[in-house]
């Protein structure tokens, strides 16, 4: 008899988002699931690890489901972590971040905790998938997300990724979702703009805001095909060497 | 005549480390330096961007030597988004950051505040260098260190990097520095540990420890290298796509 999957869950827009509840809810179906997830809003952590402060962690019956699960002070990072390190009873089979309220595609890979949560789990040599619905609504319909949560779920479980590779997989809002393409990260970025402001002591602050720059997509890019409404997977990797530019740099050897 | 480089400096050690301070001093050679860095240990913050607070930053003339210098509630990636939008009276020839008190090299790069301000950098298309030494003594020697930032900046503003690329150099700490090498990324990992504690209250907090596994290094890695006595310069690069598995997945499409 096969031994059931272990499955830990995680995200980065909070364990209250609607994301992470149909997210847990799946994933039971494919083994004993396991949620550590921030314990507010971590959006834009990035790969953030928390050493200046301690962490905390608490039991709860979040989903009132049986469901074991744990809030954190920390970002979705932490979470993994703790989780491989403290909570869970073995090494995880799979680790499943999301369902993100927003896009992660392009290069809004590096600053999404969601994705980065799943980065971990590939530096841990563990299965890792974020998935990420492109809409902010906190009450979107994650309907056409599930099925490709399952597709996707099915197919790493049965076949792998890779080692040191994790998958960023993001759903287009569309009521007709046309397919899923396995593409590459696109190049957009951000143009950011602060807005600043006065406090009521006449002092300054600012905040971050910004346009996500629409360039047309090159083809083959998560951008190009979301756009298109296709769901989209982009294997993703820790090893960020340059590989291309290093024979030119290796002229500078001392 | 040629126009004065425009340089931005930054780190995630807080403005007020004796890195950044050796830093600011030795670019002044190279053209007008800004200095925009947190006002705090930003350590461990990976890409983390402020969206969910609001930033505060002040100009102060905190190294009393005429440079312009501001410091920053936020992470160092918010400081150079701070920079290139709010501050600089135009785009920055180079953004240096640095110099870390304590190693970047491996797969600390994703977890490190310092090489994500130069991985921004990259991603804005401007020259970027995180640097870093390889000593957690807040009151380090940086002479070596100081040869090869001057060393390695000189090349970068001859002769540029490549798109899309920023620089990771590592200095050991070493009294005879053998050289410098140009390598790739080593795929070493921390084994973590959580010490949990109670507080006054009878209830847990947890801090994130952990052991670098020190695994023999493969032969042309940045910990090989550094374990050998050489500085190291790993070419690093926003695009995450894994293509070697691209292959494999795409029988995965719907």
């Amino acid at each position: 008899m096969k031994k059931e999957k272990l499955i830990l869950v995680t995200n980065d827009d909070g364990i209250t988002s609607k994301g992470i509840t149909v997210l847990q809810k799946v994933m039971q179906k494919f083994g004993k699931v396991v949620v550590i997830a921030p314990d507010s809003a971590m959006s834009g952590m990035g790969h953030a690890i928390t050493i200046n402060q301690p962490l905390r962690l608490f039991k709860d019956n979040h989903f009132n489901n049986g469901v074991e699960s744990y809030s954190c002070s920390g970002t979705p990072v932490d979470c993994v972590k703790l989780g491989i390190y403290e909570i869970l009873d073995g090494v995880p089979d799979l680790i499943v971040s999301g369902i993100n309220h927003g896009s992660n595609a392009a290069t809004n890979v590096l600053y999404s905790g969601t994705m980065s949560a799943a980065v971990e789990g590939a530096m841990e040599n563990i299965s890792s998938i974020g998935f990420s619905l492109c809409s902010y609504d906190p009450d979107a319909n994650f309907d056409h997300a599930v099925e490709i949560v399952e597709k996707v779920v099915a197919n790493v479980l049965d076949e792998g990724i890779g080692e040191g590779v994790c998958l960023n997989v993001n759903i287009p809002d569309v009521q007709n979702l046309k397919g899923l393409k396995v593409c590459r990260q696109a190049h957009a970025f951000w143009e950011d703009f602060f807005e600043k402001r006065m406090d009521p002591h006449n002092r300054p602050y600012y905040w971050l805001t910004g346009d996500f720059v629409e360039q047309t997509p090159a083809e083959d890019t998560d951008l190009f095909w979301l756009e298109k409404g296709y769901a989209t997977v982009v294997p993703t990797q820790f090893d960020l060497t340059a590989y291309k530019v290093m024979t030119k740099l290796k002229q500078w050897e001392l």
